[in-house]
């Protein structure tokens, strides 16, 4: 790396160039930005010092790395960051031999790193580890658990705890005093060394070398400025999480979009699904006093910022820690309140176990309020809500379900509210549909779906935003002369039995469509149930394959994976053509005749 | 509650009556012993100066609540704890108000209790709110979130840290050294008290009263002795953790298991398939020495204490701290190791995230080996493992597994190893099958089953366990005239679809069998292929019903829900007619008749 041939005063202009380079970059193509220009110095320090990639760097998250892909060989691809044919926002190990472990959630970074403290013990290979962990990733229980564990091992882990006093938002926690870092460091056993000031590289150098000297497990606490060099963004940190693309000299937006931000805000005038549940969850919270909001560090990507204003005391932020997130909300709902946890669908995979073993085991009335589900884009494999409604509908007592509009979602949360019973909702991230919003929640009966279009050929069963698909696809049916019954089923769980089954049984066919992935998803629910009630009928599952999907474009994507209105229509014509073969040996002509072929 | 009138010099009284009841119960009928024998004290005084159940106690996990639930009016049904018709070995809100808050699993106590404490505030209850914490469960990470949490909140959560330096195992981290217990509260912002001798009512009594005076998250530090009062359990706290029936006077076992123990033995000769597990893994690790183990806190109950045995330094144990072991274990995996994890189906459920995100994601070759799959008895609904097929069949790029006996288990471990992929088995708790070991492993192709009995009518497909049942069903269906193939699927993913497919086109008819809950698991994934590739044949899935199946004996459970031989060839054969009513036309007698009646 030509960076190690530099001399040490030189080291300042790097900084400078790099610091200019990421808000060039930042000001054309948008992404996460303050995080990565409050690392500059340290990123620069640590490549200085370290031997990369044969040493191992480890960044949490990923939303600060920004600097070290551009150090790494990547500075031209950032360009295209999150784009389908750019590198990833986040860390990967595919992406470059300097990404030494990939990452997108928060708090990974210190387990990994041990694991390969050990195992460069192991093999003699002298690799040294350093893990760059933010005080925000370090309010997630698996950094503690990584920590105690090294203080415990004694083994030459090295640790930079990034201390910007956020994660995305201000930071929580009693931790996020810097004056208590050294205490909680020592008390699991490490040694701790700082804070310096982590824009000084006349600190950070002596820093760094003091850590990579220190036997045993050891932290070096940095003291740095989300968003330093950039006036807008160390203003309003929090803003400049993540950005669209803004003039680099006053840092307004190129486009009409908002200043300095890169909410999932809907286009053409349809609110995004966050606001939309934010509103909702608002009206329903002033009908009911029991209702109180619960975030994991995400006050404005799940639009508990807006709920918070409206109820101040009713919101709570538990910082990066979904599973106490779960067990919290929990505790609030055995004592009578009703506690709805805003988490992403991906992030809720953290607290998989309290939503089993301390919800629904106690049939707790706690509401999950999922947004992300399905894929959400830019943001790739580590943020997409794809797994959701498989892992909830195996958890007895809990109900599970989607909204189509904005409608459906403020009626399946006051369902939910209501019910006093374990219940998610999950809905997508972008635009909403733009429904005139009713003044009163519809009624949702729970377990209830909706017929929205009769025809006696074929069943096309759509959940949240696939009820939108089925109706295309119906449509496009209809041309071809074939007659689609639409019901949005609602809920995964529990599905609409008599209303699913009785449309099976008048058609004969059923399509099952999902933004999720196709194994143990909807349509295995639908299989399973008519696999019960009413066997021998085909059903045929729209779903995603059975792999990580990266980051992309969303349409792109799901038209990629055939879950869009032309594929699902097409493969339906070949699937009933193909079990009912008969007419397909009439001439091709016939195909384009009016009626149906089918049944 | 009578306790309160008594004079603060009684207590002493009390509390050796109820450390004598305690041995007596557990002395007569096991169970979790040692560390309720550590909390006697401890629960006197709470109870005494609390006003409970207005005022809300707090347990975590539940091991040492006996007393506790002696003391609540429980004391003659320990006599049947974790029997059928007797208490819960945990915690749980169905058996008294004075269980404030379910347990069973490390660590929740904290975020439930402080949930439970802002509810209080909020409705101005009065109630007190007090979590017991174990230091054993304190190096979760949820607990860690909780308490970094009420660090921000200052709401009056009174946590008792419960420190007696073991888990179930010795205590593991930086943490449990006890003089450092102070600082990691305070770094976290709590106010600290202590420590203070947990057996001592003279240190006891006032260091309560100042917890409950203190404003503001406050911990009292109490240090106890497991299995205090007991001296066979003073000597040996690991191995009484929980114990068999015993002799008072000597501390002998009852019967002929072994003394003050509680292991997962086989019956019969056959050993226990956490034995054969750990025969095998070490055979495995002696032909590959990239090999290691990792275990959360759980040496004895994984096998992996004698794993350590043989290979202490290719063993880990990570604390109750399930998250970090599998990052951790993707650490080493990531420099060439070969890690299994060896975790309990029920607390992986804890690493869901991490084995999506930091092992399949980055197709990293970690091993899980998830014993206690099914369901196992005694320990109730927190600790069966029957969603596991479910949850991990969702993920890309992981295997999933299960063996049918021992050395299929030598044999999928070989492989998985081998495979260098992401790769899970899962087993059962208690005995084994009893065959003979082979020297060398079997080869067990990824994804491949194995038919082990022919026959056209139906096809009955096990997975683990539940291919000795289908194996007895098949038999049970030839004296009704039934000709029925077995296969062991031996993979729930990827499955055998050429063998799978082929059965169900030459039989038309499938049934699945599985020691798992019924939505989403193994016969869910047969649903899904078979749905795509041999559209409406019939298949039917034995499983576990949608709810939380109590603690009682396994056979039992299975039988009531239907996962049996006999109620699956009962089932088989109804399910059969009502598929092919003609033959049921005929006269009854007809039934008795020898040869197939279907197909």
């Amino acid at each position: 790396m030509v960076l190690r041939r530099l001399a040490r005063p030189e080291l300042r202009i790097v900084a400078d160039q790099l610091r200019a380079e990421l808000i060039r970059i930042g000001s054309e193509v948008g992404g996460h930005f303050a995080g990565s220009l409050g690392t500059v110095e340290l990123t620069v320090a640590l490549h200085y010092l370290l031997d990369t990639p044969h040493d191992r760097l480890v960044w949490d998250v990923g939303h600060q790395a920004y600097g070290h892909k551009a150090l790494t060989g990547r500075l031209a691809g950032l360009m295209k960051v999150k784009k389908a044919d750019g590198p990833s926002g986040f860390l990967r190990r595919e992406e470059s031999p300097y990404d030494a472990f990939g990452a997108g959630h928060a708090g990974t970074s210190v387990s990994a790193a041990l694991g390969m403290v050990e195992a460069a013990r192991r093999s003699d290979s002298g690799a040294r580890v350093v893990a760059i962990i933010g005080d925000g990733a370090a309010t997630s229980g698996m950094s503690f658990e990584a920590l105690n564990h090294a203080g415990e091992l004694g083994c030459d882990l090295r640790v930079v705890f990034n201390d910007n006093g956020m994660s995305i938002a201000p930071n929580v926690g009693g931790l996020s005093r810097t004056k208590r870092a050294r205490g909680y460091f020592e008390a699991l056993g490490l040694t701790y060394i700082g804070p310096i000031d982590g824009h000084d590289l006349d600190q950070l150098l002596p820093g760094v070398e003091a850590l990579l000297a220190s036997p045993g497990p050891t932290v070096l606490h940095v003291r740095t400025q989300k968003g330093h060099g950039f006036a807008p963004a160390v203003a309003d940190p929090y803003k400049w999480h993540a950005t669209q693309p803004f003039e680099c000299s006053t840092g307004r937006p190129r486009s009409a979009g908002e200043a300095g931000t890169a909410k999932a805000s809907g286009s053409g005038g349809a609110p995004s699904w966050t606001s939309a549940f934010a509103d909702a969850l608002i009206r329903v919270a002033e009908r009911d006093p029991r209702v109180v909001a619960i975030t994991a560090a995400m006050p404005d990507g799940t639009g508990i910022d807006k709920f918070a204003k409206r109820f101040p005391d009713r919101t709570y932020d538990v910082g990066i820690a979904e599973q106490h997130a779960v067990t919290f909300a929990a505790g609030l709902a055995a004592e009578g309140l009703r506690p709805v946890c805003a988490i992403y669908s991906t992030f809720l995979q953290r607290a998989f176990d309290q939503v089993v073993h301390d919800v629904a085991l106690q049939k707790l009335p706690v509401t999950f309020a999922l947004d992300r589900g399905g894929l959400v884009g830019a943001d790739g494999p580590t943020h997409h809500g794809v797994l959701d409604f498989a892992y909830l509908r195996i958890i007895p007592n809990l109900i599970v379900s989607a909204p189509r509009d904005e409608n459906d979602l403020e009626g399946l949360l006051a369902a939910a509210v209501a019910s006093g019973r374990p219940f998610a909702l999950r809905f997508p991230r972008g635009a909403a549909t733009g429904v005139s919003i009713l003044s009163e929640p519809k009624a949702l009966a729970i377990g209830r779906g909706e017929v929205l279009r009769r025809g006696g050929d074929v069943a096309l069963l759509g959940i949240g935003r696939t009820v939108g698909v089925a109706q295309r696809t119906a449509e496009l049916l209809a041309e071809r002369g074939v007659r689609a019954s639409v019901i949005d089923a609602r809920y995964v769980k529990p599905l609409d039995a008599e209303l699913i089954c009785a449309t099976a049984r008048g058609t004969g066919h059923v399509v099952t469509i999902e933004d999720h992935a196709g194994f143990g998803g909807f349509g295995s629910a639908v299989l399973e149930l008519i696999a019960r009630e009413v066997p021998r009928t085909a059903v045929r599952i729209h779903a995603l394959p059975d792999r990580f999907t990266d980051h992309g474009e969303v349409t792109a994507q799901y038209r990629a994976a055939g879950i869009d209105p032309e594929s699902v229509a097409a493969d339906t014509l070949t699937w009933l053509r193909s079990l009912h073969p008969t007419p397909l040996s009439r001439p091709r002509a016939g195909e384009e005749q009016e009626g149906p072929r089918v049944t």
